[in-house]
């Protein structure tokens, strides 16, 4: 029987003339520091996005054509986040924190011709334009020097400028098929080359309307929603457009993502939604324990990108009434995979073992765990397996591969099309995942795993830890080994076997490192995450000042 | 540039699927009168769905066939609900208010060969098997007097009996196309041949995740849903399948629609989200006022089907602390269309106009109103047209024309595809929708519009009046004038002249009505709106006792 219901596809134009209209007079409000907050309505937000679309158009931009922003959380960005898709161009976020040579190889990779960046972060862009042969155009947005750009080959011009210069009729927004890329986003490639995700108006829809869910983030007109996660980053995991479309105000930090800088913001624009990794979290817990600041606007204090800390999030809520709440995803799942509200009608002691897991599948999402032999588990909260992922909002290819095509490496995707995470982990009978490790970080020790994760959140549990890092070292008996790489605390009395009696009490005996190493810090990627390469690496050429403890 | 998106199709298996076994733990309850109310697990309901689809498909059921169910708000309901539509064929739900003749006509239209029934809806449907031709099979569910099946054509199987001899193997679901239809809908045909509407899977799965908006119906794991609107009601507003794919409770009223046994089952199951037609909350507050109940466990009471009498919400409000909040939708938008919470900050007193309109419109859906000159108004607040409404889960068009295909009568649907609601409304600037009339009850006198539903919101504020009813009726001088036909509440003491200044205190001078008549009750359709129809017969026949007051 065919349906009779209309075909209407699902379009960031949609979200984009939705807020615009229905919810003009919400703001999105920029941070400046010191300054008084720069604040604009989500009315103003569509006239403006109106006029860049006429000017990239003007630039020569067409359907299908990647559009690069290297810029912080502002305003502007948030209108290149509508205006871009709108107009049938992919919006392509780079990621300011990459090595330089990174950025470029994957701006020649995207084949990006105009470029959107924020003054101050001309003199990571710079620099690189020589080396960028498909560049013809720079806008440049706010304030930052610009002499760097005196002798380039692009054509330079300011955002503002080129925005006044453009008719104030409407854009003619075209209908676009809802499986048409909307943007683009590179994974961090801390293995191999980086691999950019193209999501689609449909997939970016969709997972708009799962992040304004209640039993997700819950944004509605009532909420300002303070997205500390860039916006380089999995599309701030899809804040600002599902704020966008549910109306619900915008607090954007722009480059102020310091503690103090943080909590300053939060005290006087009074955001009830947060969201960032957990390293925001603890600079933030240690600034808030130095200087005090009013954070009782915030109901909902999302973490993910790796996993929180438990001892953080129990700081966090005993010293400052803020509960965090875990989520998990990832560049390819858009990246909303997970939430870990606890189950309805629990104490606090009995919902904890749900709050730290990595959270309760969505109904869009599918998850299911792959073996060692490649058998799918039962869901049991024991056995553990690689995390496979389907859904609407989840990759199932990178996009330009040789021939230019999507590609699908099989260490990546299944033959029958599932997300392979590289994530191994537990699902419970009622649903929660809970990750143990990733599948390169698991220690294979005499047929056995151990979870390097378990062994870090239970060290970083102990006062005399700031952070610990295990990874797998080759060992002739059990053939790999954990070792800890241990932060410690200034002023720190415990030595290596009081460390290691502590995780005695907590996992079993054959699981204790044997080897323990002092590090300044534990390496951090791009996006904040404990680069255990660099350790490894460290390990094999003996920079690390080892200690045997038995 | 192409997307790297998995194509994964949102199908109500994959609501089914979730719900059964990611909130397998979550109990669907239906109300048995005084029994012990009747509980079981949405994982069992997943088991008993397969089973369903395995006895479908052996009596023949195949894709895009209809099944179709005369059954109140029960598990079982929801088995069919959910198995139906997975297995590729169409859930085709019978409104049972229908006079049988309509019900006849509607099945025949439809080509129904199974029946699902409820026992105790048996004397309705099996005097007009002998008329069915099509039916094959009747399948019976719960207790009822069976002996009317002893002679009739269609094989009678029992539901229970049914499900029992299936294989327990898992159904094989197919994987569908989105766009194939789930579900068969008819209007309840006040104007002319009632009209199919045939939702598809992603119109069905869309809807869903609206109603599970925060800023929506907000279902999470935390909640219990009572629906009292029935589920041959235009999807029970769609709250069966958004609470599967939530995961929240669900709380069935069975038959016992009457005020004191929703009372008792508020009052013992303790529903945080209900919803009905305004009828269904008068009553309740008239059995609340006499027999108080403890109905604190309601957060969210949504009113719908037609315009909630401010005083109704007002009353409800101060004497049960419940609130009221205004949705707006038909048959041919799945049905949400609109919901009417005010904006975040306001006083009661700032926000009470907000909450008295039809709503807010949400994200995904888009409202235009078409003046009397066809050209489309401002939302300016004042200038009134014809809603028009477009979007993923809005009809485009009826079910089976005279050559089978969809069709698209002038009169309902624009040239440019948008359906046309024949409610006359006016938009604010900041996306309220206020319904003043249906297009074809609006009175139009001397070259103006008088609004029937404002002049009988006002006279249904008076304490002496139950209910209210205005017509236009042809007036030599004018064209029309409006006609008011009102309940008198038992002891009544104001006359007509009294309710007449009342009115004048509230609307100009040249909209108060100079004719009057006492009716016993306002005729009601099937689905409980006032049916003006038979008003305007009555007065065309002189059977209304006509008072004329100047």
């Amino acid at each position: 029987m065919l349906s009779t219901m209309q075909d209407v596809p699902l379009t960031v134009a949609r979200i984009l003339a939705h807020g615009s209209r229905v919810h003009g007079r919400t703001q999105v409000t920029t941070w400046t520091g010191t300054g008084e907050p720069h604040r604009r309505s989500f009315e103003d937000v569509g006239v403006r996005s109106a006029r860049l679309a006429h000017a990239l158009h003007g630039l020569g931009v067409r359907e299908g054509e990647p559009v690069a922003t290297l810029m912080w959380n502002n305003a502007e960005h948030l209108e290149a986040y509508l205006a871009v898709p709108s107009m049938g161009a992919v919006l392509h976020t780079l990621n300011l924190r990459l090595p330089p040579e990174q950025l470029a190889w994957i701006m020649r990779h995207a084949g990006d011709r105009v470029v959107v960046v924020n003054g101050s972060l001309l003199p990571l862009l710079a620099p690189l334009l020589p080396h960028l042969d498909d560049v013809e155009h720079v806008i440049v947005s706010g304030p930052g020097d610009r002499s760097a750009l005196a002798d380039v080959r692009p054509q330079v011009h300011d955002y503002e400028e080129l925005l006044a210069a453009q008719p104030a009729d409407p854009y003619p927004w075209p209908e676009l098929d809802e499986r048409q890329a909307a943007a683009l986003c590179y994974t961090s490639g801390t293995t191999g080359e980086p691999k950019g995700v193209a999501y689609s108006h449909r997939s970016v829809y969709l997972h708009a309307m799962e992040v304004n869910a209640a039993a997700s983030f819950g944004l509605t007109p009532a909420q300002i929603c303070l997205p500390v996660v860039p916006m380089f980053h999995v599309n701030a995991w899809g804040l600002p457009h599902a704020a966008f479309m549910a109306g619900a105000a915008l607090l954007m930090p722009d480059r102020f993502l310091q503690p103090a800088p943080l909590a300053d913001m939060i005290e006087a624009e009074r955001p009830t939604v947060t969201a960032g990794v957990p390293t925001i979290w603890q600079g933030l817990l240690a600034e808030l324990d130095a200087r005090p600041r009013d954070v009782s606007s915030l109901h909902t204090v999302v973490s993910g990108g790796s996993a929180c800390p438990p001892s953080l999030m129990k700081d966090f809520e005993e010293r400052h009434g803020l509960r965090i709440v875990q989520a998990w995803g990832m560049t390819e799942t858009s990246p909303l995979g997970s939430v870990a509200y606890p189950p309805p009608g629990l104490s606090p002691e009995e919902a904890w073992p749900y709050r730290i897991t990595q959270g309760l599948l969505p109904a869009s999402v599918e998850f299911r765990l792959a073996g060692p032999d490649g058998r799918f588990l039962p869901w049991d909260g024991t056995s553990a397996g690689e995390l496979e992922v389907r859904g609407p909002w989840i990759a199932g290819a990178y996009y330009g591969g040789k021939d230019g095509e999507p590609f699908r490496p099989a260490d990546k995707f299944s033959e029958d099309g599932w997300l392979r995470t590289g994530d191994i982990g537990t699902m419970s009978p009622d649903g929660y995942l809970t990750l143990t490790d990733r599948a390169k970080d698991v220690i294979k020790s005499g047929g056995e795993w151990i979870s390097s994760c378990e062994l870090e959140n239970h060290l970083m549990a102990h006062p005399d830890v700031t952070e610990a890092a295990v990874i797998a070292v080759p060992d002739e008996k059990w053939g790999e080994r954990p070792l800890a790489t241990v932060v410690l605390r200034d002023g720190a009395t415990a030595g290596w076997p009081e460390l290691r009696s502590f995780l005695g009490e907590r996992v079993a005996r054959w699981q204790l490192p044997e080897r323990w190493a002092p590090v300044p810090a534990v390496p951090k990627t791009s996006v904040g995450k404990f680069d255990k390469k660099v350790l490894r690496r460290q390990y094999a050429e003996g920079e690390l000042k080892v200690t045997v403890v038995d």
